[in-house]
């Protein structure tokens, strides 16, 4: 198969890039959408790393990722009986993420802490500590700690004020390049 | 552990970022991949906000993304019985999107969506319509529409024209912003 | 329920979108992060289709993502236990990607497959080879190869050296456009 024949790159544009016109982003803003062991590692790895380099960093924690935030020592989080159940369901905490695939009881996620461990990979938890040490913004979403009925007190300590979608929006349109994640 | 022994902040670079060379970006281009009932929620709150903030703001809705933009009274698509009997497992349309987890036979979804009405929450249909009313341009991608024998006439109104990835990447390389969600 | 009342879009800043400012990137720096199939082909036509349009693309290739750079017919990978035995459980290579849902014991990616061959969409190993032929870089992650036991002669021919994060994020700063897939 050629590339011609390619049904993906149909009319070919102009090379859009012109490298000196090329802007530098004002800093990163992630959005830590995802609950799942890996994603979280993911995000806290970038977050960190960029607070490490000196880029201002954002992370605008949402939905399933808001979970991750919740202290590790709080069991049920809800209102109602519908996201306690919820909660139950899926124990928020970062300590207790699960892997996306491979989850096999639990056993997944230890053979990846472990192997972390024996390679001198940081845990998400430490990664947290150290991204927030280093000046990264955890930014909660209002929407979601109301449609799971969290409160300020159920998150981690160091967080910032819940906001919204137009919040990080204006990042974005401020210059912060985003990373859904 | 400390940051110094964190293996992947390797040779730190110089800081990257000059705040006063950053550029703002032209607009969002949010390529719209998932199918799944919270990210199709995620996608769709970005691009209302967005449209609600002038920002320009087009949505490429590709792979199982698009199964979301088939109109919600359509059951069965697409040309051979491969095509027909994918869209039969994966019903198609907004009002029919499953949670990626938690699915519990529908469980899941109906929690989520009764949540959202109590606490004021649009549901991803109402925020379809308020980002097409904004401006947002929804784009289907044409190389999904024919994996999955799609006809423009199985989608919902009011979208553009069929496109590529190069006129997707087009937009970026215009300074649209991209996320994929 | 109209837009005012929608919880999202709080307090709505100024338009925050100039288009005259908008500024160009310097190209695309994709994070590959999933081994899912549909996601490993997304992510190839993206980067293959870049390559064609002359954009400056470079591909991180981390987690899952690593899997679809091991050669074909490496079965059994890793220097422990753990990692041998995660390496059984997702046999790794591009020719072994699954779908992320409709698996059915194989019969999803079959259909997929087949379903992409009668509409001349090329398969992820042809994009891949394809984009690199155009200059995309593929890029290792350091960390991945630890936490997994990959070594150099594992992946496939044609990938650069492995890096960490703060490589990445150093593109980002210069200007690329950062896509996490």
């Amino acid at each position: 198969m050629t590339v011609a024949e390619t049904p993906t790159i149909e009319a070919m544009p102009e090379p859009v890039v012109e490298p000196e016109d090329a802007a530098k982003p004002k800093g990163l803003a992630i959005i830590c959408y995802s609950g799942d062991l890996e994603k979280t590692w993911a995000a806290m790895i970038l977050a960190s790393t960029a607070g490490a380099m000196a880029m201002p960093t954002k992370v605008f924690v949402t939905f399933w990722g808001l979970q991750t935030f919740v202290r590790d020592d709080v069991r049920i989080t809800g209102e109602n009986w519908m996201q306690q159940m919820m909660s139950f369901m899926q124990r928020p905490g970062i300590s207790h993420r699960k892997l996306s695939k491979m989850n096999f009881f639990g056993m997944g996620p230890w053979m990846m802490r472990k192997l972390a461990k024996q390679y001198n990979v940081a845990s998400p938890k430490e990664l947290l500590e150290i991204a927030a040490s280093m000046g990264v913004e955890f930014i909660p979403c209002q929407m979601t700690m109301d449609m799971f009925g969290l409160k300020r007190e159920d998150l981690i300590e160091g967080m910032g004020d819940p906001v919204g979608a137009a919040t990080y929006l204006s990042y974005v349109g401020e210059g912060y390049a985003p990373l859904f994640i």
